[in-house]
């Protein structure tokens, strides 16, 4: 099923206990700032930065998870505390080892990503969402798909339905 | 009451001796770009500094608050030659008691705002104007909703209207 | 009178001997990216630099006037091989002043600008152009408008008119 | 005849042994960023790093061809792992010489241009390809347009295509 009510699933999914973000194409606009160097900067927004705040606030764990090695996807989850691995050649099988290592259910997971690299993690969790401007062919694969684009605000709709509308985590699943 | 008309707002407000801006957001598109050493940069306005020099040229005082921590938001303000503090996380506490060290009557100042962390200055303030793109949930607290967007001429919006609308301060209330 | 026939105006105007660019607004679309250290970049058009390279090769004089300080300007006009002056504050008289030396009928001059501190240029020359997303205020001075915008073709859209349309100046008036 | 059916004109075209990419306009929306010293920056996209692997993955020949000097093309070409040629006046001349010193035929060359300095290149190979936003001087030397514009997805759409709708090159001409 494949639905754009993010509140919905959100409310059907349960208490969420970790929330996993791809980073290019979901924090960013899928651009790359490359200098004649070849360092790279990324366009990131201050609207997400309030977001993944108010997740905080409420002591959601986040995880980022990136194919891409440019230390730029560090340094930006380094600004928002946000733990991240990086140059993940297979995503879905890394998260899959992660949740098993902590002994989280992957139906209590959320993944937000926008590509073809997020497949794997978008079929494994309870709870995948796409950005607006997703790659069509990951689109069968989420259960919402956010409003706002990649870059562009999709972080912080997605943090505020969670901070306004999820069902909290008690402890022991009490969806 | 919320409208979009800017100038009636100036002329009900009366004289103003104060403007204060938020910067990501108003003087920017909310965006930021993050090198790979973590070293930020922001996408400003050439338009926008044109309607800060009128103001300045009228003698206008302002001041930018802003809750960001990182100095790209000084290194823009003294461009611009506008005093700022920054790193503020109660702006509205912060506000007020520049007010009441300066003698500042709030109704005689306005507040440029985008997000949920200008509502105390925007409840505080006789003026309380919001960019075009500002979050839905700080709409009900501005007076005046500005037709141009942050970093898109937002500010250069705002001045242009003070500098050919608004009524002049003569030293004591006029209005 | 104002048209946006860009051509039927380049005709009328007779053989141009100087056409002089604005730099903020015209090269650009009046953004400028502010580094955390204060240092600024701008963004400009491979596109633009074909049409700059089409004048060049008709032999066309060329010049960047802009009120802006950052040395910025002269870094894009250096690559583009324009001679450029920068930080002046009356540019209609630097430009009266200039053709005054070079013994420059105004009437042979085109301007292109974008915003207030044009006005003056615009009022000089005999070709005054404005890009399309230029400030309101100076529509009235320009003879065409383009249809594009600063930084997005409106430089390359002027140089190809002149490349393709305007009468070439033969060493005596001509029109 | 011009066509932005790409898939059919791939598939007309028999089997590929080179893709040649323009790189400004291309792989980026035709903007540089210029610093204040002139170091040049471009915006590129992840989504084309995708596409560019799966080309890679399937064995494709890649090159890209570019008149620009300025080292940050060399910059992106080395991060996606394609070969390059830079600061080329005569792109058509040069891409002609290539293809006769590695015993390719011409027909056998698809080339995804913008702008009038593709002109020889288009005219050359057998898959002529234009990018959405392409200079309208180009479009009938074109056998597709992509429904993308550079920088924002256009290589993406052409890899695509490529790796799941052309006829793979067995050694010998299969068409």
């Amino acid at each position: 099923m494949s639905t754009d009510s993010l509140i919905d699933e959100l409310r059907a999914a349960g208490p969420l206990r970790l929330v996993v973000f791809d980073f290019d194409g979901v924090f960013t606009d899928n651009s790359v700032w490359v200098r004649e160097d070849g360092v790279e900067s990324v366009q990131c927004s201050r609207a997400d930065g309030i977001g993944i705040a108010r997740l905080h606030a409420i002591g959601m764990e986040m995880l980022v998870l990136s194919t891409e090695k440019n230390p730029v996807v560090g340094a930006r989850c380094r600004k928002l505390n946000i733990p991240h691995e990086q140059a993940i050649s297979d995503k879905g099988a890394r998260l899959s080892a992660i949740l098993i290592d902590r002994s989280i259910d992957p139906r209590q997971v959320a993944y937000i990503g926008n590509d073809v690299n997020d497949m794997g993690c978008l079929r494994l969790v309870g709870l995948p969402v796409v950005v607006a401007d997703a790659d069509p062919s990951v689109l069968p694969f989420a259960r919402a798909t956010l409003n706002q684009s990649g870059g562009h605000g999709a972080v912080r709709e997605f943090c505020d339905a969670v901070a306004d509308h999820s069902v909290r985590f008690s402890g022991k699943d009490g969806a």
